[in-house]
């Protein structure tokens, strides 16, 4: 597997619904105002969607405290990750991180340069220094997926410091932003800089997977930029009717955050007492966890046959068969997952 | 305007509705059954599509006459052209075609070869012997836009003929496909070949714009090496649940046909009876017109004072001011326009 969520090609393992903990979506569903969002919808589909996506770029731009022009869109932030690739020649990532963030670059035949994160898991200044050239594309997960962590704010921004003196790109991807703490918020911090765009998306915070918005900020010229490159009519009728309601429900917001806060650090805790396992800091709505006997395949097969799908970890560049991530789900499920852990000692 | 649709961007230019000639969706609106289809699929929402689209495929099969396994699908047909682009370095063209088939290939970074239609916008089949390839990626417009033509079966044999002994690849771009008279199938056509690929859509015909669904026939082959590149999750839940019931409404289907064939006529009759026009013949829900008097700039701005808004037509490879391009709408919009050519004589 090299992405989570794929219960389908597990359902003759088990008899009944599997609770998937391979992908990270808020436990919470999605916002209430959606579904009256969407019947409202309904008529637009007989037309285009605006090629500019004017109406859904204001709601954007609100939401993420930036100028209209400075918002770009995509059919989930998957495709703004590709179409920011296009972009450039070469891709530097520190592993692990998401696949895609290889993969996409591959496909579009540029080079990648693959560094490995340093102990704990964090960026390494000094191998970038040595690395990053003229030009490049640095990508970086904020929060990092499969690790959890977000970036520090003073390394972020030596990070940037660097990019920047180099004449090179950083792609921040945001997607889980809104699970983390609120330390600091990188489109703030990087309102008025040039070498940056920053991506989240309604994806996971807001639950909706199946609808595909993707967003991002960046600088009014980066952003006339992908606009030339980017392919028309990409984001869907019913992701720009979503735009109209779900980030103003700031009560949902607000719930997920406490809710989500509350669970991961009850995972955590639960999950560095059981003595096979080692569960690593996160900031996310996952945790990656070292399996200190086992490995993956057994886990996962042992899990599964008990309805539970977690996240084998090998196909993330610089892991291997020792690790495993887990979302943080409903309290129901997650005390379930632990006790499962418990069991298998 | 490279393309057409934009009706927002001209909302100024007129109090009221603007009837949208530009862009070329069925007048009858969507099925039916797509509504119970769309409020079915709201809960799938929360979960990502199932990255193999196993259900989709199957419906999308049963419905173009193939295999599962020789189906490919993308956000769109635009996805799946700009997917095809990246497994190739060169790409052929016939102008004037859709404006994608040439801007995707040189996004994408690859080189394009253009070649002008002979008379009466008929693909000439000496240019391409003497142009084509091995490796080539030649993409074909079934019927072609903005020229509303169908390629004759024994011209498209011939063509796949070519391709297939040079080494190359045809792209079929059939978007317009059920408009269009029943004289062949390309699919049942080309069900055994390897270098080709048909793509189709649920936007045009089944007046889903919105909606994103695109999808093609192709070799196991090719479909197995186009999965390989696509991107993850593209096609959203609304799109696979309209795939549940709108290829197996063929009331729906049979009354669409039967109203745009008769509406084509009766354009193509009324128009070619203005003096200052030259209606070429269409095969699909789009005609393309020679403007013997004024430019597409005078009757554009002539017809949006009055609520219509045409498409202009410069911006295809190959075409001059002379030329604009209308849609084959309901009857009661249909003369209007009529009659609005008629008044500017």
């Amino acid at each position: 597997m090299i992405h989570g969520g794929d219960v389908l090609s597990y359902s003759d393992k088990f008899e009944g619904e599997i609770i998937d903990f391979s992908s990270n979506i808020n436990p919470l569903g999605p916002p209430e105002c959606l579904k009256d969002a969407i019947n409202a919808a309904y008529a637009e589909l007989v037309c285009y969607p605006d090629i500019k996506y004017r109406e859904l770029k204001v709601n954007v731009a609100a939401y993420l405290g930036c100028d209209q022009d400075q918002v770009i869109l995509g059919n989930g932030a998957m495709e703004i990750i590709n179409n920011v690739c296009l972009l450039f020649e070469r891709v530097v990532v520190f592993t692990p991180c998401f696949i895609e963030y290889i993969k996409r670059p591959v496909v579009l035949g540029k080079r990648v340069l693959k560094l490995p994160l340093a102990d704990g898991f964090s960026i390494d200044l000094e191998k970038l220094e040595n690395s990053l050239q003229a030009g490049d594309l640095l990508i970086l997960g904020n929060p990092n997926n499969p690790t959890g962590l977000r970036i520090p704010e003073p390394v972020l921004q030596s990070v940037y410091d660097l990019v920047s003196s180099r004449e090179a790109f950083l792609l921040l991807d945001e997607a889980f932003f809104e699970f983390c703490p609120t330390d600091y918020d990188s489109i703030s911090m990087f309102k008025t800089q040039s070498n940056v765009c920053i991506v989240r998306a309604a994806t996971k915070f807001f639950a909706l997977p199946g609808l595909r918005l993707g967003y991002g900020f960046a600088s009014t010229e980066f952003a006339r930029k992908y606009r030339e490159i980017e392919m028309p009519w990409s984001v869907n009728a019913f992701a720009n009717a979503a735009g109209r309601c779900i980030f103003k429900d700031r009560a949902y917001i607000e719930r997920t955050k406490e809710y989500i806060n509350k669970e991961r650090e009850y995972m955590l805790k639960s999950l560095s007492q059981v003595k096979w396992l080692k569960a690593f800091n996160s900031h996310a709505n996952f945790i990656l966890l070292k399996l200190l006997k086992y490995d993956e395949d057994i886990v996962f097969d042992e899990f599964i046959k008990q309805g539970f799908m977690i996240r084998k970890a090998s196909s993330f560049d610089g892991l291997d068969k020792s690790y495993i991530r887990v979302a943080v789900k409903d309290h129901q499920s997650n005390e379930k997952l632990i006790d499962l852990f418990q069991e298998l000692a």
